[in-house]
Protein backbone atom coordinates (compact mmCIF):
# COMPACT_ATOMS: atom_id res chain seq x y z
CA UNK A 1 0.00 0.00 0.00
CA UNK A 2 3.26 2.11 -1.10
CA UNK A 3 3.61 3.52 -4.30
CA UNK A 4 6.31 1.24 -5.86
CA UNK A 5 7.61 -0.93 -2.75
CA UNK A 6 8.31 -4.53 -3.51
CA UNK A 7 9.20 -4.80 0.24
CA UNK A 8 5.78 -3.72 1.93
CA UNK A 9 4.24 -6.14 -0.84
CA UNK A 10 6.24 -8.84 0.46
CA UNK A 11 5.35 -7.53 4.24
CA UNK A 12 1.56 -7.67 3.43
CA UNK A 13 2.29 -11.30 2.07
CA UNK A 14 3.52 -12.77 4.84
CA UNK A 15 1.13 -11.03 7.50
CA UNK A 16 -1.34 -12.74 5.04
CA UNK A 17 -0.35 -16.16 6.26
CA UNK A 18 -1.36 -15.94 9.69
CA UNK A 19 -4.60 -17.53 10.83
CA UNK A 20 -7.60 -15.26 9.35
CA UNK A 21 -5.80 -12.16 7.99
CA UNK A 22 -6.86 -11.20 4.78
CA UNK A 23 -5.40 -8.08 2.66
CA UNK A 24 -6.68 -5.22 5.08
CA UNK A 25 -5.42 -6.54 7.93
CA UNK A 26 -2.16 -7.50 6.61
CA UNK A 27 -1.60 -3.58 5.19
CA UNK A 28 -2.72 -2.32 8.39
CA UNK A 29 -0.33 -4.18 10.40
CA UNK A 30 2.44 -3.20 7.83
CA UNK A 31 1.81 0.38 7.71
CA UNK A 32 1.73 0.23 11.58
CA UNK A 33 5.30 -1.28 11.78
CA UNK A 34 6.45 1.77 9.26
CA UNK A 35 4.87 4.38 11.42
CA UNK A 36 6.16 2.77 14.88
CA UNK A 37 9.73 3.32 16.19
CA UNK A 38 12.24 0.82 14.61
CA UNK A 39 12.66 -0.92 17.53
CA UNK A 40 8.99 -2.54 17.19
CA UNK A 41 10.10 -4.40 13.86
CA UNK A 42 12.87 -5.23 15.04
CA UNK A 43 11.72 -6.64 17.85
CA UNK A 44 8.91 -8.64 15.90
CA UNK A 45 11.48 -9.61 13.41
CA UNK A 46 13.91 -11.36 15.83
CA UNK A 47 11.05 -12.57 17.91
CA UNK A 48 9.54 -14.57 15.31
CA UNK A 49 13.07 -16.16 14.30
CA UNK A 50 13.97 -16.46 17.59
CA UNK A 51 10.77 -18.65 18.83
CA UNK A 52 10.93 -20.61 15.52
CA UNK A 53 14.42 -21.42 16.27
CA UNK A 54 14.15 -22.28 19.97
CA UNK A 55 11.09 -24.13 19.73
CA UNK A 56 11.36 -27.63 19.10
CA UNK A 57 8.98 -30.77 19.23
CA UNK A 58 9.42 -33.07 22.83
CA UNK A 59 10.73 -36.17 21.57
CA UNK A 60 8.93 -38.12 24.59
CA UNK A 61 5.26 -36.27 24.36
CA UNK A 62 4.95 -34.04 21.38
CA UNK A 63 3.94 -31.24 23.13
CA UNK A 64 5.74 -27.63 22.26
CA UNK A 65 9.03 -27.12 24.04
CA UNK A 66 12.58 -24.90 24.40
CA UNK A 67 14.19 -28.20 25.75
CA UNK A 68 14.22 -31.93 24.67
CA UNK A 69 12.73 -33.69 26.67
CA UNK A 70 9.96 -31.15 27.98
CA UNK A 71 9.93 -29.45 31.52
CA UNK A 72 6.85 -31.65 32.47
CA UNK A 73 8.58 -35.15 30.50
CA UNK A 74 11.85 -34.13 32.72
CA UNK A 75 10.73 -33.46 36.06
CA UNK A 76 10.82 -36.26 38.64
CA UNK A 77 7.85 -34.71 40.30
CA UNK A 78 5.23 -35.96 38.09
CA UNK A 79 3.23 -38.97 37.93
CA UNK A 80 4.10 -41.32 35.26
CA UNK A 81 1.26 -43.71 35.55
CA UNK A 82 -1.19 -41.08 34.11
CA UNK A 83 -1.35 -39.85 30.46
CA UNK A 84 -2.91 -36.59 29.24
CA UNK A 85 -4.02 -36.77 25.69
CA UNK A 86 -4.70 -33.11 24.38
CA UNK A 87 -4.94 -32.07 20.55
CA UNK A 88 -2.50 -29.00 20.70
CA UNK A 89 -0.06 -27.19 23.31
CA UNK A 90 -2.13 -24.65 24.20
CA UNK A 91 -4.65 -27.69 25.91
CA UNK A 92 -1.69 -28.40 27.51
CA UNK A 93 -0.92 -25.29 29.37
CA UNK A 94 -4.52 -24.84 29.85
CA UNK A 95 -4.65 -28.10 31.95
CA UNK A 96 -1.37 -27.33 33.36
CA UNK A 97 -2.40 -23.79 34.78
CA UNK A 98 -5.14 -25.66 36.49
CA UNK A 99 -3.08 -26.96 39.22
CA UNK A 100 -4.12 -30.04 39.62
CA UNK A 101 -2.97 -32.68 37.06
CA UNK A 102 0.29 -34.28 38.69
CA UNK A 103 0.23 -36.98 35.33
CA UNK A 104 2.33 -36.48 31.97
CA UNK A 105 0.61 -35.05 28.60
CA UNK A 106 0.72 -36.36 25.17
CA UNK A 107 -0.02 -33.71 22.12
CA UNK A 108 -1.14 -35.42 19.32
CA UNK A 109 -1.46 -32.31 17.01
CA UNK A 110 -4.83 -32.34 15.56
CA UNK A 111 -8.08 -35.09 15.10
CA UNK A 112 -9.16 -37.37 12.95
CA UNK A 113 -10.85 -35.57 10.07
CA UNK A 114 -11.41 -37.75 7.19
CA UNK A 115 -12.91 -34.73 4.81
CA UNK A 116 -9.34 -33.63 5.32
CA UNK A 117 -7.61 -36.43 4.96
CA UNK A 118 -6.22 -36.57 8.33
CA UNK A 119 -6.11 -40.12 9.93
CA UNK A 120 -3.78 -41.69 12.40
CA UNK A 121 -0.68 -41.63 10.72
CA UNK A 122 -1.30 -37.93 10.52
CA UNK A 123 -1.24 -37.56 13.82
CA UNK A 124 1.27 -38.36 17.09
CA UNK A 125 -0.71 -41.83 17.25
CA UNK A 126 1.83 -43.76 17.17
CA UNK A 127 4.20 -42.29 19.60
CA UNK A 128 1.65 -42.78 22.27
CA UNK A 129 0.75 -46.45 21.69
CA UNK A 130 4.82 -47.06 21.66
CA UNK A 131 5.17 -44.70 24.95
CA UNK A 132 2.46 -47.24 26.17
CA UNK A 133 3.91 -49.81 25.38
CA UNK A 134 6.62 -49.30 27.99
CA UNK A 135 4.27 -50.81 31.03
CA UNK A 136 4.53 -47.86 32.76
CA UNK A 137 1.41 -46.21 31.55
CA UNK A 138 -1.69 -47.13 33.88
CA UNK A 139 -3.99 -44.74 32.42
CA UNK A 140 -5.04 -42.83 29.65
CA UNK A 141 -7.24 -39.37 29.87
CA UNK A 142 -8.45 -38.26 26.57
CA UNK A 143 -9.02 -34.77 26.57
CA UNK A 144 -9.39 -34.30 23.05
CA UNK A 145 -11.70 -31.49 22.49
CA UNK A 146 -15.76 -32.17 22.80
CA UNK A 147 -16.18 -31.39 19.01
CA UNK A 148 -17.30 -34.02 16.95
CA UNK A 149 -13.75 -34.80 15.85
CA UNK A 150 -12.26 -34.54 19.17
CA UNK A 151 -15.10 -36.98 20.47
CA UNK A 152 -14.49 -39.59 17.21
CA UNK A 153 -10.42 -39.71 17.74
CA UNK A 154 -11.60 -40.03 21.49
CA UNK A 155 -13.30 -43.16 20.52
CA UNK A 156 -10.92 -44.32 18.16
CA UNK A 157 -7.87 -43.76 20.51
CA UNK A 158 -9.81 -45.85 23.57
CA UNK A 159 -10.36 -48.75 21.49
CA UNK A 160 -6.90 -48.82 20.59
CA UNK A 161 -5.51 -48.05 24.04
CA UNK A 162 -8.02 -50.68 25.79
CA UNK A 163 -6.76 -53.40 23.81
CA UNK A 164 -3.40 -53.03 25.28
CA UNK A 165 -5.48 -53.50 28.39
CA UNK A 166 -4.22 -49.90 29.81
CA UNK A 167 -7.61 -48.23 31.35
CA UNK A 168 -9.02 -45.28 29.55
CA UNK A 169 -11.05 -42.37 30.38
CA UNK A 170 -12.34 -39.37 29.32
CA UNK A 171 -12.42 -35.59 30.58
CA UNK A 172 -15.80 -35.10 31.86
CA UNK A 173 -18.12 -32.50 29.89
CA UNK A 174 -17.32 -29.82 32.72
CA UNK A 175 -15.42 -28.36 29.05
CA UNK A 176 -18.35 -27.02 27.53
CA UNK A 177 -19.68 -28.74 24.24
CA UNK A 178 -18.61 -27.88 21.30
CA UNK A 179 -15.77 -25.50 23.15
CA UNK A 180 -11.82 -25.97 22.62
CA UNK A 181 -10.34 -27.61 25.53
CA UNK A 182 -7.09 -24.46 25.53
CA UNK A 183 -10.11 -21.64 26.22
CA UNK A 184 -12.01 -23.64 29.53
CA UNK A 185 -11.03 -22.06 32.90
CA UNK A 186 -9.76 -23.30 35.74
CA UNK A 187 -12.24 -24.48 37.78
CA UNK A 188 -14.10 -26.01 34.59
CA UNK A 189 -10.86 -27.65 33.62
CA UNK A 190 -10.51 -28.87 37.29
CA UNK A 191 -14.21 -30.34 37.31
CA UNK A 192 -13.26 -31.91 33.73
CA UNK A 193 -10.61 -33.62 35.78
CA UNK A 194 -11.76 -34.99 38.41
CA UNK A 195 -15.25 -36.16 37.09
CA UNK A 196 -13.46 -38.49 34.40
CA UNK A 197 -15.41 -41.51 33.54
CA UNK A 198 -13.72 -45.10 32.44
CA UNK A 199 -14.80 -45.51 28.60
CA UNK B 1 0.65 -20.55 25.34
CA UNK B 2 3.50 -23.00 25.94
CA UNK B 3 4.44 -24.46 29.31
CA UNK B 4 7.73 -22.66 30.34
CA UNK B 5 8.79 -21.07 27.19
CA UNK B 6 10.15 -17.35 27.24
CA UNK B 7 10.62 -17.03 23.55
CA UNK B 8 7.20 -17.85 22.49
CA UNK B 9 5.57 -15.52 25.42
CA UNK B 10 7.95 -12.61 24.07
CA UNK B 11 6.13 -13.70 20.44
CA UNK B 12 3.27 -13.08 21.89
CA UNK B 13 3.88 -9.76 23.38
CA UNK B 14 5.49 -8.27 20.01
CA UNK B 15 2.33 -9.64 18.07
CA UNK B 16 0.02 -7.54 20.53
CA UNK B 17 1.59 -4.37 19.36
CA UNK B 18 -0.03 -4.47 16.37
CA UNK B 19 -3.21 -2.65 16.07
CA UNK B 20 -6.21 -4.59 17.01
CA UNK B 21 -4.30 -7.52 18.16
CA UNK B 22 -5.29 -8.56 21.64
CA UNK B 23 -3.87 -11.81 23.84
CA UNK B 24 -6.15 -14.63 22.26
CA UNK B 25 -5.26 -13.30 18.62
CA UNK B 26 -1.57 -12.91 18.96
CA UNK B 27 -1.39 -16.48 20.53
CA UNK B 28 -3.28 -17.93 17.31
CA UNK B 29 0.20 -16.31 15.21
CA UNK B 30 2.67 -17.49 17.19
CA UNK B 31 1.05 -21.26 17.68
CA UNK B 32 0.26 -20.87 13.91
CA UNK B 33 4.05 -20.16 13.29
CA UNK B 34 5.25 -22.84 15.08
CA UNK B 35 3.07 -25.20 13.47
CA UNK B 36 4.35 -24.18 9.92
CA UNK B 37 7.30 -24.94 8.28
CA UNK B 38 10.41 -23.24 9.43
CA UNK B 39 10.35 -21.05 6.19
CA UNK B 40 6.95 -19.24 7.31
CA UNK B 41 8.71 -17.71 9.85
CA UNK B 42 11.91 -17.02 8.47
CA UNK B 43 9.92 -15.15 5.73
CA UNK B 44 7.88 -13.48 8.24
CA UNK B 45 10.75 -12.21 10.19
CA UNK B 46 13.00 -11.20 7.19
CA UNK B 47 9.86 -9.56 5.22
CA UNK B 48 9.78 -7.52 8.59
CA UNK B 49 13.33 -6.23 9.16
CA UNK B 50 13.64 -5.28 5.50
CA UNK B 51 10.70 -3.97 4.93
CA UNK B 52 11.05 -1.64 8.14
CA UNK B 53 14.98 -0.92 6.86
CA UNK B 54 13.54 -0.47 3.47
CA UNK B 55 11.05 2.31 3.75
CA UNK B 56 11.82 5.46 4.68
CA UNK B 57 10.32 9.03 4.27
CA UNK B 58 10.58 11.10 1.02
CA UNK B 59 12.32 14.27 2.43
CA UNK B 60 10.12 16.09 -0.63
CA UNK B 61 6.83 15.00 0.12
CA UNK B 62 7.18 13.00 3.20
CA UNK B 63 5.12 9.84 1.69
CA UNK B 64 6.75 6.55 2.67
CA UNK B 65 9.37 5.04 0.01
CA UNK B 66 11.74 3.00 -0.86
CA UNK B 67 14.04 5.84 -2.96
CA UNK B 68 14.37 9.48 -1.97
CA UNK B 69 13.22 11.32 -3.60
CA UNK B 70 10.45 8.61 -4.26
CA UNK B 71 9.02 7.75 -7.77
CA UNK B 72 6.40 10.65 -7.79
CA UNK B 73 8.68 13.59 -6.68
CA UNK B 74 11.63 12.25 -8.75
CA UNK B 75 9.18 12.07 -12.06
CA UNK B 76 9.71 14.26 -14.93
CA UNK B 77 6.18 13.35 -16.29
CA UNK B 78 4.17 15.33 -13.34
CA UNK B 79 2.72 18.54 -13.04
CA UNK B 80 4.68 20.28 -10.16
CA UNK B 81 2.32 23.04 -10.62
CA UNK B 82 0.04 20.81 -8.32
CA UNK B 83 0.14 19.41 -4.71
CA UNK B 84 -2.24 16.44 -3.23
CA UNK B 85 -2.43 16.95 0.46
CA UNK B 86 -3.69 13.27 1.96
CA UNK B 87 -3.10 11.55 5.51
CA UNK B 88 -1.39 9.08 5.19
CA UNK B 89 0.71 7.12 2.51
CA UNK B 90 -2.00 4.22 1.05
CA UNK B 91 -4.37 7.62 0.37
CA UNK B 92 -1.71 8.59 -2.12
CA UNK B 93 -1.52 4.77 -3.42
CA UNK B 94 -5.49 4.86 -3.58
CA UNK B 95 -5.24 8.66 -5.40
CA UNK B 96 -2.56 7.01 -7.74
CA UNK B 97 -4.32 4.13 -8.94
CA UNK B 98 -7.36 6.18 -9.92
CA UNK B 99 -4.94 6.64 -12.91
CA UNK B 100 -6.01 10.15 -13.20
CA UNK B 101 -4.24 12.54 -11.19
CA UNK B 102 -0.72 14.09 -12.94
CA UNK B 103 0.26 16.05 -9.75
CA UNK B 104 2.70 15.61 -6.73
CA UNK B 105 1.61 14.46 -2.95
CA UNK B 106 2.21 15.36 0.35
CA UNK B 107 1.84 13.64 3.01
CA UNK B 108 0.62 14.77 6.49
CA UNK B 109 0.87 11.70 9.01
CA UNK B 110 -2.15 12.38 10.63
CA UNK B 111 -4.77 15.01 11.50
CA UNK B 112 -5.39 18.11 13.59
CA UNK B 113 -6.87 16.55 17.02
CA UNK B 114 -6.60 18.52 20.05
CA UNK B 115 -7.56 15.63 22.30
CA UNK B 116 -4.76 13.97 21.58
CA UNK B 117 -2.25 16.59 21.37
CA UNK B 118 -1.90 16.53 17.62
CA UNK B 119 -1.33 20.59 16.51
CA UNK B 120 0.96 21.62 13.54
CA UNK B 121 3.96 21.05 14.53
CA UNK B 122 3.33 17.00 15.20
CA UNK B 123 2.10 16.76 11.02
CA UNK B 124 4.28 17.84 7.84
CA UNK B 125 2.43 21.00 7.84
CA UNK B 126 5.77 23.24 7.96
CA UNK B 127 7.23 20.82 5.13
CA UNK B 128 4.31 21.57 3.18
CA UNK B 129 4.17 25.56 3.57
CA UNK B 130 8.03 25.22 2.71
CA UNK B 131 6.91 23.75 -0.64
CA UNK B 132 4.83 26.23 -1.32
CA UNK B 133 7.48 28.85 -0.65
CA UNK B 134 9.31 27.94 -3.35
CA UNK B 135 6.40 29.45 -5.84
CA UNK B 136 6.40 26.81 -8.03
CA UNK B 137 3.00 25.13 -6.81
CA UNK B 138 -0.03 27.15 -7.99
CA UNK B 139 -3.06 24.64 -6.57
CA UNK B 140 -3.00 22.80 -3.32
CA UNK B 141 -5.59 19.71 -3.51
CA UNK B 142 -6.71 18.83 0.35
CA UNK B 143 -7.39 15.06 0.57
CA UNK B 144 -7.41 14.77 4.20
CA UNK B 145 -10.70 12.06 4.90
CA UNK B 146 -14.09 13.96 5.23
CA UNK B 147 -13.88 13.42 9.30
CA UNK B 148 -14.77 15.60 11.95
CA UNK B 149 -10.76 15.85 12.03
CA UNK B 150 -9.88 15.66 8.25
CA UNK B 151 -12.20 18.67 7.60
CA UNK B 152 -10.89 20.82 10.69
CA UNK B 153 -7.13 20.11 9.49
CA UNK B 154 -8.18 20.91 5.49
CA UNK B 155 -9.75 24.21 6.58
CA UNK B 156 -6.68 25.09 8.89
CA UNK B 157 -4.81 24.41 5.58
CA UNK B 158 -6.77 26.16 3.67
CA UNK B 159 -6.39 29.62 5.62
CA UNK B 160 -2.61 29.10 6.07
CA UNK B 161 -2.05 28.25 2.06
CA UNK B 162 -4.63 31.06 0.96
CA UNK B 163 -2.56 33.48 2.60
CA UNK B 164 0.33 32.33 0.77
CA UNK B 165 -1.68 33.35 -2.28
CA UNK B 166 -1.78 29.52 -3.15
CA UNK B 167 -5.10 28.37 -4.64
CA UNK B 168 -6.76 25.56 -2.31
CA UNK B 169 -9.48 23.13 -3.46
CA UNK B 170 -10.98 20.51 -1.21
CA UNK B 171 -11.72 17.09 -3.06
CA UNK B 172 -15.45 16.91 -3.73
CA UNK B 173 -17.94 14.71 -1.53
CA UNK B 174 -17.55 11.87 -3.87
CA UNK B 175 -15.87 10.42 -1.09
CA UNK B 176 -18.23 8.69 1.20
CA UNK B 177 -18.50 10.91 4.47
CA UNK B 178 -17.45 9.65 7.45
CA UNK B 179 -15.06 7.51 5.52
CA UNK B 180 -11.36 7.21 4.48
CA UNK B 181 -9.78 8.32 1.41
CA UNK B 182 -7.77 4.52 1.20
CA UNK B 183 -10.92 2.72 0.90
CA UNK B 184 -12.67 4.72 -1.63
CA UNK B 185 -12.92 2.82 -5.14
CA UNK B 186 -11.07 4.33 -7.92
CA UNK B 187 -14.33 5.83 -9.47
CA UNK B 188 -15.20 7.36 -6.72
CA UNK B 189 -11.50 8.78 -5.99
CA UNK B 190 -11.77 9.96 -9.83
CA UNK B 191 -15.08 11.80 -9.24
CA UNK B 192 -13.87 13.11 -6.01
CA UNK B 193 -11.23 14.83 -8.03
CA UNK B 194 -12.74 15.96 -11.03
CA UNK B 195 -15.56 18.00 -8.60
CA UNK B 196 -13.00 19.61 -6.53
CA UNK B 197 -13.96 23.12 -5.46
CA UNK B 198 -12.28 26.49 -4.61
CA UNK B 199 -11.96 26.39 -0.68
Amino acid sequence: MLINSPAMDRLVEAFRRLPGVGRRTAERYAMQLMAAPAAVAGELSEAVARARAAVTECSVCRNLTEQDPCVVCASDRRDRSVLCVVEHPPAALAIEKGGVYRGLYHVLHGVLNPLDNVGPDELKVGALLRRLEGGEVREVILATNTTAEGEATALYLSRQIAAMGVQVSRIAHGVPVGGGVEYADDATLTRALEGRRPV
